[in-house]
């Protein structure tokens, strides 16, 4: 039967986040339902609770970095245990037959779209889906991934979920590995996973960034080099020499910029969308070098899955501040002036401390 | 020792192009001389003629679709024999050894950059290069390509040792062939190699064209749909649909409503540098679909070969029109209001008329 779930929700665009009771579907034969643990802050949440991206359904819970234990499965459940620990990111459902489903790249669905985990239209209960910050969460288990960190370190996975798999996915697809020169634009939420992820998958890394204040904090992470973008001449002696670079600032900037550090046959890969547009960024710097300008978003279930397992087969995890959910407002003001490293994780042991 | 060569050259970007007579050099131990035969008629050529790219050296002598008889070779010289036919594309040198000429993709040349048919730097000889527009001239063996055409069909091979090259090399880049879906964007000189040689690579080849009064042409060409791509509805038809589309547009325009029609993982390819701006693309395109903007220069030496025997063992060459050396500036005209089904050619033996 449906069972009774505690979260925090926004009612409007200008509504702080508060406490908000709903339903949770049934176990059904193919699903999952979890005890929420911790769940990460993504920028997304912030956006979609105030409606600045337009198309908020409210009541709106936001969250999609979650991590959680099993407590229930359906019948037809084999893949999971109760007890186990498990993820679920920014999916819960997709059509599962077209070819990019049959791919296992669902974030790419071609009849449907996939269903994000809030804010998406939920097929099966009617309405439209409650992300992770609440107690509980039933979801079908091809959207559920496995934890194999150790428990301790459960806070720290959540922000994989999202910032993880978004920068881990176009970092595989392009094929970054050692002997390449790799750039991370932007030292954020999603940066920080970027520097960690491509020196652990032994490129060399260089990130960029406009504060000098974050030099020594982005060699931490594991940069091989900080260039600070604003730097002319130290721009210039990295022209055409990177093979890829991931772009995680969703502000407008000048591409050129980094389009001119590529080599021949380099792309830039943007992960974020800015709310204004970018300067158009020049056709020349495409042909010179014959360089690729491309966008990526999340990654698949089965990309998902791989990147928790390298992520702990390397002592990944994301760098992250804990707090408690009647924090989130609080959280989301520090978000907007970067004032964060690098990732906001809400304990959801703090939701059972609150009226109900 | 040095050659008389007798020409045509603009002296100014006002002045019309006009009788010229240089020396080229001497034929040293690595070089090919070449009697010309035909050149083909590029954009470039009235570009940098009238001096619009800026960067022009006077007097200025265009043309980069060479094709002619071998003359004379110097004494290292094995590849090429006295008689050849043979042609010379948009590059003459570059400094050999750096990666990107170690891959015979000399268009990238890392350490002096490649040295243009015209307008670029003679480290040979001094001054600057002068191009097509002349009698002869003598190439390094290493920038010299075979022509296995049949000799009545050499007017209409000389394009494409520009627009041949410039649409093959994207094409095989991206690994273009049966059972894939490739747009080609423009029918002009480059739009119409586009459709000919993505058709003979065996892909399903739409055209977009912005003429209704081009549908049947782009058929005859070997395009098995043309788009009229003004039309909302019949763009909208094919969303999500293209492995791969070559936009030979260098005019400002939307790229938006190409991206979109770009299927998961697809690219679009621009082959033309606008003088205003692209309107700036949309990274949310991008990131849907895990999209590619890219850009493509010519090709190299090795791939031009690749291309004109490809060429020939599949009947292809440019559609062209024959004008004798004196009617230039009313080509140039008539290229500027796209009056042309696709390339103009010069018959250099209408230079042998005129006075010396």
């Amino acid at each position: 039967m449906p069972t009774q779930a505690h979260a925090y929700a926004a009612q409007s665009g200008e509504s702080p986040l508060a406490p908000f009771n709903f339903q949770r579907r049934d176990v059904g034969p193919g699903d999952v339902s979890i005890d929420i643990l911790y769940c990460g802050v993504c920028h997304s949440d912030l956006h979609t609770a105030r409606g600045e991206w337009g198309g908020t359904l409210y009541p709106c819970v936001p969250g999609h970095e979650i991590v959680g234990r099993v407590t229930a499965i359906g019948g037809d459940v084999t893949d999971f245990a109760v007890g186990e620990l498990v993820g679920v990111g920014c999916m819960v459902d997709s059509c599962g037959h077209c070819p990019s489903c049959e791919a296992s790249e669902q974030q790419f669905c071609e009849t449907t779209g996939m269903v994000g985990t809030y804010n998406g239209t939920d097929t099966i209960s009617g309405g439209h889906t409650y992300g992770g910050y609440s107690d509980h969460i039933v979801v079908k288990q091809d959207f559920v991934v496995k934890v194999g960190h150790d428990e301790k370190d459960l806070a720290a996975v959540a922000p994989l979920l999202c910032a993880g798999i978004t920068t881990y996915s176009p970092l595989r697809h392009w094929k970054v590995g050692p002997g390449q020169k790799v750039g991370v634009v932007g030292i954020g939420g999603l940066g920080h996973m970027g520097i960690k992820l491509a020196a652990a998958m032994g490129a060399h890394v260089v990130a960029f960034t406009t504060s000098p204040d974050k030099v020594e904090a982005a060699k931490a992470l594991g940069a091989h080099e900080v260039v600070i973008s604003k730097d002319d001449a130290a721009m210039a002696a990295h022209a055409n020499s990177f093979h890829f670079i991931l772009n995680t600032v969703a502000a407008s900037h000048d591409l050129d910029r980094f389009m001119v550090l590529l080599r021949r046959d380099g792309t830039m890969t943007l992960v974020g969308a800015p709310e204004h547009p970018h300067p158009s960024p020049s056709v020349w710097n495409l042909l010179m070098n014959r360089r690729s300008l491309a966008g990526s978003p999340i990654g698949g279930i089965a990309e998902t899955q791989e990147m928790l397992d390298f992520c702990r087969d390397n002592g990944i995890t994301a760098d992250v501040e804990i707090i408690p959910i009647d924090q989130i407002e609080t959280a989301y003001a520090r978000m907007l002036k970067s004032d964060i490293k690098y990732r906001f994780v809400i304990d959801m042991a703090s939701l059972k401390q609150q009226p109900a």
